[in-house]
């Protein structure tokens, strides 16, 4: 049996993390034993991703080119895809991503500017027709999302931009949810987290049936 | 005044640090003062491209996939061209550069056989129409130049590749030089060291006349 491509997204402080371990749980609920259930992230999730990471986290005397940041990005989605994601899927594993190709579309596309013809193109190079089974988009005002992030101490590079730029990624995260409602699903982030997390649950449950 | 750049290309062992210097030598004795001249490479030459270099070059318990190895050396040359080469061009600088583009080409297209529709849409996106104004070519016997590099000491990733490689990869670098004679000059690298100086000059000072 084929495994499966699960992605949480959102801006800073959506509560990815927790979410990554709820549809972990859920998964495991429904039969799936440890070693079938991957997490990882993005960007990083590999030795060689994960130093890209650190590049791209880093805040730098020298400023980083948007192009630059988008090629990283690609360059570690394109490891994580290689080295983790294919095979586990392959030997039939449920691989659940916090962020996957969505946030380049959000972060590099709407946040930096960068064309979106542009980002297709490394997107067509890197993925094909690769995508996530399922995304879960978690939504939520960047402004509670940021007093969340800065509560868990440092900021990083991205952590630092103003609060336009994560507007235009909450944005663009919602257009895209809008346009291939089928793959990706919007969970209200902003409610208390036992009412998130039973939307996620439901989320997938209704996604499994569907699928299934 | 533009500035110029003028890039070094050439397998392993070449002798491509000492054209680096010749050329610096003649672009002095044209006039040039010492802060006019900007010695670089790639991938490499800035904060952030060093830090890709060294991601690039280290051997990793974890196989680098070949996609991820062009998207982090085009990553590298995004980043130095926009914050170094085209300012530096801009104030009427000369850059010398040991590598550029063409190695992707010989290194990630010849060498590790990637499609070359795939490299021209990454060198579109990255590069647009911006080209070096000569590129010297340092052409020998890959056998000569690895043993030459060899005695450097600790070979990296790349060159402990095997003679196929390259091969591929000399092959390709006098491919490209036939199809762009005007901008790129091959030169004999396994003369005697006075002898490739002297060729070098002479190249340089034929472009400089052709320039006008």
């Amino acid at each position: 049996m084929s495994g499966l491509f699960i992605v949480i997204e959102g801006c800073e402080g959506a509560g990815k993390t927790t979410a990554v371990e709820t549809v972990a749980q859920f998964f495991s609920s429904c039969g799936f034993s440890d070693d079938k259930i991957i997490r990882t992230r993005e960007p990083g999730g590999t030795l060689i991703a994960e130093k890209i990471r650190a590049i791209l986290k880093e805040d730098s005397k020298e400023q980083m080119d948007p192009k630059t940041e988008l090629l990283l990005m690609y360059a570690a989605r394109n490891q994580l895809i290689k080295s983790l994601i294919e095979p586990a899927i392959a030997s039939g594993k449920v691989v659940i991503g916090d962020r996957h190709d969505l946030s380049s579309i959000a972060y590099q596309g709407a946040g930096r500017g960068i064309d979106r013809s542009l980002i297709d193109s490394i997107r067509n190079i890197v993925l094909g027709s690769f995508r996530p089974n399922l995304t879960l988009v978690l939504d939520l005002p960047p402004e509670i999302g940021l007093a969340r992030a800065k509560k868990r101490g440092e900021l990083d590079r991205f952590e630092k931009e103003d609060i336009a730029f994560f507007n235009r990624i909450r944005s663009s995260f919602l257009t895209e949810a809008q346009k291939d409602p089928e793959h990706l699903k919007v969970i209200d982030a902003s409610k208390p987290l036992a009412e998130v997390k039973v939307c996620i649950e439901n989320t997938l449950r209704s996604f499994i049936c569907t699928a299934g």
